[in-house]
């Protein structure tokens, strides 16, 4: 593991490191903000999921998140999207919305994604393995939350590792991966077309097929240009009233996919996650 | 005037326009965000001026401003750091310190310079004239803030307008571009070897020949990789006891010269203004 960068933001450190990651067979590169008491005591860590297109670079840029992360004295810990390099098989075409930037946070089976494209086992096992080694964390108080393809990600891996997240947050999530555009090409890229294999990362699939509940908190804004053709959150909705799940659903008015709209609520999911954080201290 | 975007952000609106501007001969860029309140009535406002090799959009994404413009409901101008287009003439090699990026806020007297690189005048009196007359602000209650290259502008600008603006603020800002590198270039360059015509953009000398006061905030990081060549907040703080002129400037332990230190003390800053915007209310 090499530091790339160290720099003081809100009397905590915002770090940069890259490492060698065996689940990806590739160099990844992650950024973690530890708030100041970690230097004298473990804090808990909220990881992070990020979209389509970006690194671990635009949230820790433009969501505003390290004032809060220091308020409520968590670390913040920010992923990339996919595993990198020359030597990852990018989209044939290019396409932002599959291959590099978009690994849909899956374990791919497809042949010729199957070396590089693990994105599940990264987020759940590796990095979270790597964290816990090396930094000032609890690994036992953790949550997790996401933007995008990373609320998707976020969401179906809190349902799948209940026992690893105290809770889990979204903005404007991908509900149904198996029901929109985004979803249908990464899953039929990744897993080929037995839709069979999809269901496993479909949250709305995995909420009707659960009987243990962690706090979920979605905010989606009436502006957002994916809303009704791929993020559906009406979808996720129903799955939650059929299984008596509960759903803090929030439509945020005139808001729509940015930073813009992560960053003006940031510190309301931080503070849920610090909630049910600190109920474990 | 040609709108370029409108995302709603912490209950106001980001706005970013481009515009035919007469004093630099060439179309520019500027973005402001209108808080909430904003929709009911005139709000005071606020200039930010960028440093080298930023554009409008390094403060508005970087910053985390909004969410303190909303609270303090003042509006935030971003302005562009120099003339731009094909036929703006850059600095010869492509440096990042000088020509496009790089246009220091000032008036340039050199022939190839003089046509478009006159960002004192864009700054001072075109943008503001644009700004109150389409939006809904109260041009009489204004001030301005900046960083590195912007913190000399707005400094400087400051002390020549004091009939303009309520108060005047600055992170790491160039304290004295007469004795520091980027300074000599770029007044070398733009207003030729004649160094008598140099004073009138620098801070230290400006403060020492001035009667009248008008509040002034400087943030300075102490890992600011800049600080001892370039950005030598020492003589401004002698200029400053030489002239008894009341400043106010701290240094930040460990911060360095990136948005990351700006974000972390630029709530302050905004408090700082509004508490002089509002005593004109």
């Amino acid at each position: 593991m090499e530091k790339l960068s160290d720099i003081k933001c809100f009397s905590g450190r915002q770090l940069r490191y890259k490492h060698d990651a065996a689940t990806l067979n590739c160099e990844m590169t992650f950024s973690i903000f530890l708030p100041s008491q970690a230097t004298q005591k473990s804090v808990p860590v909220l990881y992070w999921l990020s979209g389509l297109t970006c690194t671990d670079e635009n949230f820790v840029t433009k969501a505003g998140a390290q004032q809060f992360a220091e308020k409520y004295q968590v670390a913040l810990v920010a992923a990339d999207t996919s595993p990198r390099g020359d030597n990852v098989k990018d989209d044939e075409q290019g396409a932002y919305d599959f291959g590099l930037g978009a690994g849909f946070y899956v374990n791919a089976t497809e042949p010729e994604y199957a070396e590089h494209y693990n994105m599940y086992d990264y987020i759940v096992d590796e990095l979270p393995a790597l964290i816990n080694a090396h930094f000032p964390v609890d690994g036992n108080r953790a949550a997790i939350f996401g933007h995008s393809m990373g609320g998707h990600g976020a969401i179906t891996i809190a349902l799948k590792n209940r026992d690893k997240y105290t809770s889990v947050s979204a903005f404007a999530p991908i509900c149904s991966p198996m029901r929109c555009p985004w979803g249908h090409k990464a899953l039929a890229g990744y897993l080929g077309d037995k839709q069979g294999t999809w269901q496993q990362y479909d949250s709305c699939y995995l909420i009707e097929h659960t009987n243990k509940v962690l706090p979920l908190l979605i905010d989606q804004g009436t502006a957002d240009n994916f809303l009704i053709e791929q993020l559906k959150p009406e979808l996720l909705q129903q799955a939650c009233v059929k299984a008596n799940y509960p759903l803090q659903l929030r439509m945020q008015q005139g808001y729509d996919h940015s930073y813009f709209f992560i960053s003006s609520f940031i510190e309301q999911h931080i503070a849920f996650h610090a909630e049910h954080l600190s109920s474990l201290d």
